[in-house]
């Protein structure tokens, strides 16, 4: 007998068959003895539906009542998961977040979770109920509604998980694992069996968008055993463990991308102690998140070039404000491209090993693949290079660092 | 400055742009000096999509869930509601059921308001802020979402204005008041400018689609003055009042009709005493409530006809019941006919009048209408005719009883 979270993804519960098959699911899980909860979010589609009724009825809108309104998509679900589980002979009530209660900070929108009170949950347990639970939201200390942003379900999966000091959490979303790297781009990617949070918290920063990132670091401080594994396929799924529980260390786990920076070049920046660093300041004012940064030295001797990435989203922000203080600053001209993508390669093996940067490097210059800016941890690399060179890189370097699959192990 | 509830039907909230109208109306009272709290219904579809959901998910599913699922379509509304009020720098705030709280009994899906907590909204009232309550829905005893059966958003608004001892209680509505009749049908009906609770009650019942019945029963028990408007248009409504405050009685205030009967007749009862009360017990039992009943002497003298009217929706149960005892019965034969249409006069007048009657039964008969059955209160009178004459016999008996629209009072 196993306490099992299962979270269902809004794809997974997207209409009433595949709520009827999630549900199926559940009662496999307590026919075989387990003590379960279920986490679901809205519909696929509903929640967009919503937010965006809250932007048309006012962009700037009080967020005590968008969350009001976005959360009836969890409520909807959960009523219909409990109908259809009962209809199956399983036992099994919803839970919205006040009921729990799941009690979060007071910041709507974007809610931190600060308790969960299981104490009737698992009382139910005990009769071998199913506790079907609405992700996404909580009660905040004004007694309203709260969300916790989006993706904000599998953050529910997991805090509830460690609530209930369960002993798995099975995040059930419409991809079957964690890739070596997106297999839409990279034939021979390999789904892995097992990860580590540390590995699988820098994925999911970094571009990997199977699980968010938070519920990540939330597993990993609580460590609460989370399985990634598709609501639509009955193979095995991906593990997220603690490093102990990897046995054969790989030196790369695994290659990600994100499109969503942008890269600006401020030329000409007199290069004295304290300019470039001044360069900062106004972006930091428009707190704007500043990532890669390169300084080199300009042609002209008391002149530097500065290199650095911000969110595409913040770029037109970003060049407003530099240009605000081109006096102050005297730099001599500003450059932007939003054409790059950022490649990560992420794995506990690069702590022992040094040649992982090598074999990157190396293998890009082959490719006549510019590096733009450069940016490492202690389990990564990322560097930023011309966009349209994405499959190209991604695929060389999947090969590279030896993570293809063997074909001959593949499916028919 | 007065205190009022102003209540948007689900029409009156259908898109962004009537909610928009709506609260351009809330928002005029308020700048008046007025006191407001609004209660609003799911978006027109929302309700029955949510509905058929459930029905989909199971045919037989646990009101409990089933109050979770459809409650969320209020819930929208309010925050949407809010939102556009605040943007018309309304201050406003959303209140679900559970928040206010809106205690019901435990009868989940066709729940009973028990008691409503006032004091924060009034609090609120005196800093000049509009509540916006989600109607149809409150908290039953076991700390669950309740509501109040369908066309509940009425009963909230004037449980609401009972609790805040609201001046006054706007149902705003796709019709613009009450009306003499059917205006699709009659096209000299008139709306009322006034009418009291008794006839309201009588009308609702029978058929008058305007106010959900058990609305109008809270309204009169609480002496909540109530008012009937429409949305679409800046007129002024039907006023529903105490008969104090009638000043000119009519004999017949409104004519209604409706087709949701069915009739039965069994033929050759033994007539011996006692016989007759046990064909009901069937009926009783399978709880179907028979409504007109009329018994006349067969031909044969020691045998008796019996006429009585059912809901349609129950007269196959009703048959299967009957023909279930016919043996222990002893009748003959029994034929049924849901070809038939309810009418009825209605009108305080009748009290002190005799006549009103008499003009039914001639105006009929004029017209060659047979009356298949004849059920009376203090104030009204029902007849059972065939459906076919529905509209012939609602004109005709709307011109007998003075009700026709002046032709050189109305608008050109």
């Amino acid at each position: 007998m196993a306490r099992i979270v299962k979270k269902f993804g809004g794809t997974s519960v997207a209409d009433l068959d595949r709520i009827r098959a999630a549900a199926a699911r559940v009662k496999r899980a307590v026919e075989a003895g387990h003590e379960v909860a279920v986490v679901v979010s809205a519909m696929a589609g509903t929640t967009n539906r919503l937010v965006t009724w809250c932007q048309e009825a006012a962009p700037l809108h009080d967020a005590r009542e968008y969350d009001a309104v976005v959360a009836s998509g969890e409520q909807i679900t959960v009523g219909l998961m409990a109908i259809v589980l009962q209809s199956m002979g399983v036992s099994a009530r919803s839970w919205l977040g006040w009921q729990i209660p799941f009690r979060t900070n007071g910041i709507h929108g974007a809610a931190r979770i600060e308790s969960i009170d299981t104490q009737e949950i698992e009382r139910r347990f005990a009769e071998g109920q199913v506790a079907v639970v609405a992700g996404f939201q909580g009660i905040g200390p004004d007694n309203r509604i709260t969300t916790l942003g989006r993706g904000g379900s599998d953050t529910s999966a997991v805090a509830l998980a460690a609530a209930l000091k369960a002993d798995r959490c099975d995040i059930y979303t419409d991809v079957d694992g964690v890739y070596t790297t997106d297999p839409r781009i990279v034939a021979r990617a390999r789904k892995l069996e097992r990860v580590t949070f540390e590995e699988m918290l820098e994925m999911a920063s970094l571009g990997a968008k199977v699980l968010q990132t938070r519920s990540v670091a939330m597993a990993m401080s609580h460590g609460v055993r989370v399985q990634v594994l598709s609501s639509f396929d009955d193979v095995p799924g991906t593990m997220v463990v603690n490093e102990e529980d990897i046995v054969e260390k790989q030196l790369v786990t695994g290659l990600t991308y994100s499109r969503s920076d942008a890269v600006l070049t401020v030329f000409g920046v007199p290069d004295r102690p304290g300019t470039v660093a001044e360069l900062f300041g106004p972006l930091a004012d428009a707190e704007i998140v500043v990532d890669m940064i390169v300084q080199s030295q300009a042609p002209s001797r008391d002149r530097a070039e500065v290199t650095f990435t911000v969110p595409s989203a913040d770029l037109d922000r970003a060049v407003a404000a530099l240009e605000a203080q081109r006096e102050r600053l005297a730099y001599q001209r500003l450059e932007s491209n939003s054409n790059v993508v950022k490649l990560s390669v992420v794995g506990i093996g690069m702590r022992s090993h040094a040649g992982v940067a090598k074999i990157m490097f190396r293998t890009l210059a082959e490719r006549g693949i510019n590096i733009l800016a450069i940016s490492t941890s202690e389990i990564k690399i990322s560097v930023l290079i011309d966009a349209e060179y994405t499959e190209l890189a991604l695929r060389a370097l999947h090969t590279a660092y030896g993570l293809d699959a063997d074909p001959a192990k593949e499916p028919a």
